[in-house]
């Protein structure tokens, strides 16, 4: 079997991989797979991962309830029995794995292993290419459930990339007056084909007038701009994961009551539908398509400025 | 008239200062008036302030509806017409000046100007040693603005000087699980002595389980303890400001997705209810007393590790 590793800071592609059986989860066959803003993290070192890289994907459970039904799949794994299992807050479990991230080989590989209550099946009318955003699209939904963004309350969102993109079109759904701030042109234009008002970069002026500002840069400089953005007590939400630490002045929160919300995974239910109904579009978002012998040229090809996402193709539906 | 003015980074005693009158504002004789943290921060170059430093007092108005009676007065002086003093926000009025912090001088000196709305009266059986506390009380309260704390939430204080021990006292008034941790066993005690539970920083195991943590350090390191110490999706409250930059880790706000949240000054009127009530009680919080005179070593006294509240004494009742 097929996979794609990452050894050190290398990305590798094994041929004789074998997914390990995980203890009450189902081998799941992928289809397709998306590479993520984490993963090219992962390989710079965050998290400590070393393993099977992978957590955005398609497939089909080769057992159980939904045996031969495509799927989705929620990325964390929990215990059911902690404290946070029992609060409500699977996400958080202590002793979670978490795909491609944290203790568990993930689905950039032939097969891997998902427990059954992860699983949500995919619309028989919505294709493959467009439920493998799911993830992404979940992430982007948890927002709406940590705060209320109402009609014109005004909202930046800092980075024109994968991630951007998807909160731009879910948080566009509230009606809030949103502008996203980005490098690229062309990322930018994808964004004013769907409606969505942008700026480059260069020409931002950072106000402090935003009731809510969004950090998807990728970058450890996002939350620095995202203070000047943001009115006095606005609220930040962090959604940049960067490796390592970096400098922040902290009196600006005291002084101007910022608040800062570091905003994770998210429900996989209403992101399954915004793409269902097309609310959320995703099919320009792709900028490339491998196999998984060509794994090294599909992270190179992700890491490119101008790339939003890149998907493997596995194995044939 | 007597004064003690910040210049460059010394604290100067002038003999012959003169308070400048501002439009619309009523003199007031100062009583007493408190170091704060904030004043050692300024002094460090915090805010860029130059000026009479000092913003807790206890005075009496020399003109107005109050004139003659005990009051203490609210820092923030708003213009009444921006957008956030019409959102109900004057406390962040973008065209404020903040008395003994920003572009107005302050309460170490015989006579100020401050807005008679600012003005809260001392009830007459309060005394002004304890109404002195007012202000930073105050500052304790508006974290029980900005989030609910329950019965039972566990709470950990980083911090066990003047702002640490008040903000115990006024989150113990929720019932919460409170322990606060500190470097002085001697002002530790104090809080024992209150019925605070506490520990010394070299004995505290930082376990990720704390709903609340409020960072009173004073110190740039104060945030990464307190991200330590917090549960996932729980809250740090950002009391301490620090001039300059610090280094902080930003992946774990996101994987553990916590809110931090700054935290400022707060409302007179609990605060003053507190004290008047003895819900929170002062008298073991004064570490010294000088004339302005003896201005520079009076710093020198706050500035010491075991001392808590020094006072300026300026006019005589």
């Amino acid at each position: 079997m097929e996979a794609v590793c990452l050894q050190g800071d290398r990305i590798c592609y094994a041929s004789n991989y074998q997914s390990k059986p995980r203890d009450g989860m189902v081998e799941v066959s992928v289809l397709t797979a998306g590479i993520c803003e984490t993963d090219l993290q992962l390989k710079k070192g965050y998290m400590g991962f070393q393993g099977v890289l992978g957590h955005e994907f398609v497939g089909v459970p080769l057992a159980g309830r939904l045996a031969g039904q495509r799927v989705t799949g929620e990325i964390n794994c929990a215990c059911g029995s902690c404290d946070f299992c029992r609060r409500g807050l699977p996400r958080h479990c202590t002793g979670r794995s978490v795909i491609g991230i944290l203790n568990h080989d993930g689905a950039f590989a032939e097969t891997l292993f998902v427990p059954e209550e992860n699983f949500h099946p995919v619309p028989a009318d919505l294709s493959t290419d467009r439920a493998v955003f799911t993830e992404p699209v979940a992430a982007a939904c948890r927002i709406l459930e940590q705060v209320r963004i109402a009609a014109n309350d005004r909202v930046v969102i800092l980075g024109d990339g994968r991630l951007g993109n998807l909160c731009a079109q879910v948080l566009k759904t509230t009606k809030c007056s949103l502008c996203v701030v980005g490098k690229h042109q062309s990322k930018l234009d994808r964004l004013a084909a769907l409606g969505v008002d942008n700026t480059l970069l260069a020409d931002f002026q950072a106000a402090s007038d935003a009731d809510f500002v969004v950090d998807c840069t990728g970058s450890a400089s996002g939350t620095e701009l995202a203070v000047q953005a943001v009115r006095a007590c606005g609220t930040i939400i962090q959604k940049t994961t960067v490796a390592g630490t970096q400098d922040l002045a902290m009196a600006p929160f005291v002084i101007d009551e910022i608040t800062l919300l570091g905003s994770r995974c998210g429900p996989f239910a209403p992101a399954l539908e915004l793409l269902h109904t097309e609310q959320v579009v995703v099919d320009n978002l792709i900028s490339g398509r491998y196999p998984l012998q060509e794994a090294e040229a599909a992270f190179e090809h992700a890491e490119q400025g101008d790339a939003l996402k890149i998907l493997f193709d596995i194995t044939g539906e």
